[in-house]
């Protein structure tokens, strides 16, 4: 039985990990880190783990890390750097921030506007996209959660940039996500009576993930690839859809994607025509593609589903912790998604 | 004071209909027809207009024309083209079904599956897109609402074809739309379990009004013009936000824009960068429209939201009702959204 | 033509007097106050108001008060007190706060925390439930708007008590609001991830609004009358609904209500047996009410159903505006409910 | 391993058994039957089972009986008395329907319309509220799964009926339900347009599951009790909040309830003055019970709620089950609920 701590267990992704842990047979929490809410038991704080026996939530600094074998980090960009800086050098850390996505510093610093102050660890951190990292993040040390919606445009990309059936100039990524991915501070924005019964576009082509996708769209390509990508807001809890336009034949890219995940345990392309929802894969790890050519030849649709608490956060970072410790990777992970 | 009945007055665009007219001051309604509720109260059908005194729903048949100026028949596609057949030849129909919206027969019948069996009707009827269409409907006898996604599309893409400032040959069209636009027949896909926190495409390629696009578009760029649309299905009760990816530069789109709708009581050009929210339109006749420069030069994108049952469609029937019979033209229509 | 001005415009409820005063005909809106947003335009506050030409947003010390016949003031508690009280003496006030609402001061200390330092104000002030205090609203100078809830519950219960037919001892208002009512201000509690997809109960047995009930009741039974009071939150941004548990026969509570409420023109007491829906008045000044008889004898249900920032605030507020402005009492505030 | 078959499993709660089987250690799907889908895959009527090796849906008389251990049966009532009587008496059976909750022919008649068409297997019977019937549930060959509003009223009143410590006059169950528990065929007053955004009662003093809290309310009183009953719809997909007024004090009653539960695995008495929510306990078996105190002495409020999907269908039935094929009760049903 390995020992995971969370820092930053306040926010909804730690109490997703918290709630995927409560039924993994291989790990278990030890230490769960809160600074503004140190010394609130966690049933306080989210309701919904009221039946589990945690540990109360402490400061970082009171964690005894010999106790841990992995920190998932569930705090805020910026912060992290100095908090991983400060971590035991040998102990494995799963970060859900931002800050150990970009390989490039000054890609970093032009997107989030400061400089890194980890670099070190920058140069050591592997992307944790596990479908296309995982031989790299099983011996690492330090993996970087990737973007939420980040690895839902991946998911239906990736594989036709390496296959080189589509146009790697051409490509629109219009996507929609669930709120939770906002987090739980209280912002204007995120208020039910700004969210419910409407749909809005937001970070119109100046979305940090961008960064991101120029970062592994421009290397599975082996040029520089630029996309557009627009994100709307949709009044849903949890869930990302992307649906992305792109130029190549839909038979060549549906067949370049069952070939690529077939053997992927979550990734499920559906059959030719079939479009994936949300609410479909809501609750779970599993993501589901879909293809449609469109009525213009050369042209084609790709969508793909997941849950941006699950596989686009908490559950993508258990799947690489899981590859991390040596435990089966899927562990933890195998709830079917819960609909309606 | 002038007389309308309402044809298929069960459904949400009839009831629709009603809520406008209630507080119009100068069109009254003079019959509400629903074939299988024929003889129940209208608030017994919707009691949201429990404080109306309202004629009791009927027959068609029953309906007295003689004391009726204008029509607006919300009934079924095919339904609709033989009921309209046998009204007066001298009364005044705003039609909200799809039957009259395509000039070509063999288009209607290639994306309805069956012959249109009004050819005459159809070769008299105007298309109901009101900013478009102005001088033909204020004269006509026949118009045609157009469809709801229809609308919303043109809107955006409309004045640059007419202003060759797009690229006619890349317009995709990425759309979300509220449930209500499915109607009020009862359908397991538009079931709250089935339709709630969730989002998804639907009928990708393969919507009926890429028809109406196809249309107007080569209309307006004065050749053949064939664009991509993908709609979705987002979890609001109204609200259509289309998200059109176009070639051009950006400035030049919003300055085309701002300088065709400049005069438009309900079209409302927002500034540079920023976009618009189907819940800011929610429940009005007025049109929010809204132009990002992409990140990549040359390429923008392009944003209209409005109400599909009010400016998509009761409420563009009535402004072209008041044309039709000499009235203000936004009598009725200028309630302001209902936000939140 | 008179004028408003709107003090505390950048909330749900200043919002709410503008989009009802924007098509009143005898009405027009003279200044709107926002301490913090100060100097902007609304329409960048509140994007759903782009289509309407309104003053800027400025301080209340900015606000010419001489060329103002009314002031609507949606302030916070407490903080309304120290403003009404600097406002010019002849100027009318419709305060939509808790601050005037309770006629005993040491009530008002009890409920809210701290002493009441406006007296003379609160002893000159009106309790606005229009359809019980009409005659003494339209001199008044100073209006206090009720509760939202407060108001939903007494709709259904008042006339009850009056007539005798309830037994005083045995009230249970359950209830059930919309987000809407706890304002624009960023909260936890008040987010989407927090509010949609489930319900709950709040402020048990401890609302302040039980403050209200205790006052009002109690007058119109002319006895010391103390209720039980339940209120949840239900996912939906606007909308009451009361559920009313009384000891009475079924019969005679709904001809109390139906006579009583006879004239009323937004008050609507449904046939015996039909139970209201709080989107079937959504957007509207109109109330519903139903009875239903228990199966068990002597025990009756009342459901109340309005919309909490029209009839339960703003609406409330026009509708008393207009009484004391001597216009008619339903000017600006016959729109039909939005359904769906 | 043991094999179980699901009778009607293009249903909501059909679906869920299959999701909550999923991750069982000890029980396997052998058969899924329905009706008019039969021959389809699970994964084309249910997409989020699409990562599920599942059996085809069949008709039930192509199931070979001898291979399963137990059945399922989630179809209409009515219909299940005639299926379950045609089964190999053997056959271990959970019934999901109303058909064989009543005791009494007399009663069952009364309230379903008809007369009880297998009185033998209703004598046989065990009424399946876990908690209640555990020593009878275990060797029963046919259990009877509780309405979902009836389990959660049942688990906030049953105790404090056995201890004395509430008057059984006076009991008011006031309740919230999602919409999943009207099931998947579509009907009007399903529709997202119709429940979106809004609230009502339904069913009010006649919904049928007061003929259960009637029968187990006096057997747990030893007296007849008749309790008043509202229950209302909310727009959620999943959850049922009830509140439930009673006369007695509010210690007494939160002890006798923490006493009742403190070993039951689900059921989890939350501190004196905290109130559940339905998103809490979403997608999982457990159940949150509350307690506070009304500020008129001597009543009491009580709160229970629970996954109607789960603790009132499908997770009840399979931790009925467990109990009866001697596997660990809590198997399969150990997720931590979903939230947000």
């Amino acid at each position: 039985m390995r020992t995971a701590a969370i820092l930053g267990a306040s926010g909804y992704t730690g109490a997703e990990l918290v709630r995927l842990i409560a039924t993994h047979p291989g790990l278990r929490i030890g230490a769960l880190t809160a600074d503004r809410k140190a010394g609130s038991e966690m049933r306080d704080v989210f309701p919904h783990l009221t039946h589990l026996d945690l540990p109360a939530l402490t400061r970082i600094e009171d964690v005894d890390f010999a106790r841990i074998d992995l920190v998932f980090c569930a705090l805020p960009h910026a912060t992290t750097q100095e908090v991983v800086a400060e971590l035991p050098r040998d102990l494995k850390v799963v970060d859900l921030s931002a800050d150990f996505r970009l390989e490039d510093p000054a890609v970093y610093e032009r997107w989030y506007g400061h400089a890194h102050h980890a670099l070190a660890l920058q140069a050591e951190a592997v992307y944790g996209l596990t479908e296309f990292y995982r031989d790299r993040i099983a011996p690492a040390r330090l993996v970087a959660g990737t973007g939420c919606n980040a690895a839902t445009g991946m998911y239906a990309v990736l594989p036709l940039l390496a296959d080189r059936v589509i146009d790697p100039d051409e490509i629109i990524i219009d996507l929609a996500t669930g709120v939770s991915g906002a987090g739980r501070s209280p912002k204007e924005g995120s208020l039910y009576a700004e969210v419910a019964e409407g749909f809005h576009a937001y970070n119109v082509a100046a979305h940090r993930h961008l960064a991101e996708f120029d970062q592994e769209f421009s290397k599975a390509a082996g040029r520089s690839v630029t996309c557009t990508f627009t994100p709307h807001l949709a009044p849903q809890n949890r869930g990302i859809l992307a649906t992305v336009y792109v130029r190549g034949e839909a038979a060549e890219i549906h067949a370049s994607l069952a070939r690529r995940y077939a053997a992927e345990p979550f990734l499920h392309v559906l059959p030719m025509g079939r479009t994936p929802q949300t609410r479909h894969v809501r609750g779970s790890n599993h993501c589901h593609i879909g293809v449609v050519a469109d009525r213009r030849a050369g042209r084609t649709m790709v969508f793909a589903a997941l849950d941006n608490l699950v596989k686009g956060a908490s559950g993508q970072a258990l799947q690489n912790a899981n590859l991390m410790l040596g435990l089966p990777e899927t562990q933890g992970l195998d709830a079917a998604p819960l609909f309606p």
